[in-house]
């Protein structure tokens, strides 16, 4: 019952296969895309989404610009480069996508004058080292953040920051892989995320394919979950951090902080240190979008809510670091949080940017 | 833009009209029940919700039984004791329905011997006096509670304490419409409260109509209102309150108890002192109803969480009176709440049963 989010099928003519995440949690279905706008296409409807699954499936989309291609390596490059343009404008504020793309860009230009056939599959060789690092992140991140939980331990956890949101094992989601794997028990309790429910129809889809226990629930249902001491730990990704431990991640994360510290109950953070922004010295600098207010009053084309009222619909809010336990990196666990232990841990490629 | 919950038509030969909550936020519709069976299925789908707005409609539901009837009082009786019985079944568990019902029962037996005419005259003043009463009890509420609030105040509310859920004039919802009919300047954040949405679908509605500015959130997004100081008090209604001043009500309460003391924000209940159960000491004591999973899985006949699942939906939390900044009732304000207070507040009446 394991799943990939995407992968390439096939050699250099192959394809991308990808779960239709907006079929999710009731069909499964993998689609295959063969050109690069139906790439575009899955990336802006969200039929995959999660910052780092976008940026793989970004890199392989670049490959399928050059199915059957023959000529000379600028012509190539040109078909190439012309991909990358058009996906770029799929999600046009996803970082990781245009990180992605350039990586492709650059690697291409690097190859130098090869056959066409040796060329292409130097080109998707470097998608491929791409989906391939993602995965040793995730796992890297698991092992770490296993250590922090003992056996027959209860995770709360909100939104999806599990395998659908990277190549396959998530950040958030791959303490408790990993845990599981180790042959702890584990169970979870899913916060269902409003107001796009990722954690109903995402987390509780993958944990319950995988074989771990979810137990789903509404999102004000977590303070007593917590009082009743049915979990023992919180685990959630991230966004964004800042220098100092401050982290911008899907708005209700901030609210859990809070209720976990009333109630002793661990916070924990997991994110790869490409997570981190040193640029900014804490969260209160960093901008929180504001989302179009039918994901609150429509369900569907269905109204649920008045027309006429306010609406407040912040994507993300700031957990300040002193409500946080640890975070947990592909480089190891940052524990207690503050500057200098990120800095330690993100190393001088990242510090280096500030 | 005023609203009637509910409201008697017409004089003995009357009807009652009443709004149809399914419908609402989209629709404003008002039904009019000629017959007991319209009142039974009104209560029954959740045309008419809200324990004492249950009441009342049970007791008009009464009056109908007696349309056109002449004959003895006696046969009169018996008449209003089968819709009585017909009524009960309605929603099993509602004790403001049962506590009208008997009311309705006990009057119709003090009346005594009198003209047909004269005798529905007297029943359908029962169930108007009941409705007044309900009326006087939501106001002096509102004008205990209204002192709690300044001028300028943002208010955040959870589920519906409000007009749709009484005659008219609501419990939480009653201190800020009574601080605006001093000609205070309130506004409302409004909790859209999963997973029936009551806030988004009823509260919102009831706010906007009377021309309270109200920003509608989902329940996640409370403990960011509250750190960007966008509120200043916290209102709720109750299901249950024990004698300590522990307080049952919807599921999610608990939390914003906990953000609101966490951010040093007042949280405030507002409830009649029929709503205490002096016989019970304190909170663990309260039983809380899981219900049907559904509620959370399921969007109308289309599923948002995958089969096979754990689901845990609890219907109320409990507060603990130390989080509690006062407890609003008809007879006054408990401030520090405690059970003396509370005991001295409630009155001997209700104190005699524990």
């Amino acid at each position: 019952m394991d799943f990939q989010t995407l992968r390439w099928k096939g050699g250099v003519d192959g394809c991308l296969c990808l779960i239709d995440q907006t079929r999710l949690p009731v069909e499964f279905v993998e689609i295959e895309c063969h050109e690069v706008d139906q790439v575009w296409h899955a990336i802006r409807t969200l039929q995959v989404r999660g910052a780092p699954a976008i940026g793989i499936a970004a890199a392989y989309g670049v490959c399928l610009s050059l199915r059957g291609a023959s000529g000379r390596v600028e012509q190539l490059i040109a078909r190439l480069d012309a991909a990358a343009e058009r996906l770029a404008g799929s999600r046009p504020t996803a970082v990781n996508l245009f990180w992605a793309l350039q990586r492709m860009q650059k690697a291409a230009r690097r190859l130098g004058d090869l056959p066409a056939s040796q060329w292409r599959e130097a080109v998707l060789a470097e998608a491929h080292a791409i989906c391939e690092e993602d995965g040793r992140m995730c796992r890297a991140i698991g092992r770490h953040g296993a250590k922090l939980l003992a056996d027959g331990t209860a995770v709360l956890t909100h939104c999806n920051a599990g395998g659908l949101a990277t190549g396959d094992y998530g950040t958030a989601l791959a303490l408790i892989y990993a845990a599981v794997e180790q042959g702890k028990k584990i169970s979870v309790f899913a916060d269902e995320t409003r107001p796009l429910l990722q954690g109903a129809r995402l987390t509780a889809w993958e944990l319950h394919r995988r074989g771990v226990p979810v137990t789903l629930i509404c999102d004000s249902m977590a303070a007593v979950v917590m009082r009743q001491r049915r979990v023992s730990a919180v685990i959630v990704g991230a966004d964004r951090i800042a220098a100092n431990g401050d982290t911008a991640n899907k708005i209700g994360t901030y609210g859990l902080a809070v209720l976990a510290r009333a109630h002793q109950v661990p916070f924990y953070v997991a994110a790869p240190t490409s997570t981190f922004d040193l640029t900014i010295a804490s969260g209160e600098m960093i901008p929180i979008e504001q989302r179009d207010e039918q994901e609150v009053t429509q369900w569907g084309a269905r109204r649920i809510a008045p027309e006429g009222i306010g609406v407040f619909n912040p994507a993300f809010d700031v957990t300040p670091a002193e409500l946080i336990s640890a975070i947990v990196t592909e480089n190891g666990v940052i524990q207690p949080v503050g500057e200098a232990a990120v800095r330690a841990v993100c190393g001088p490629q990242n510090g280096g940017v500030s």
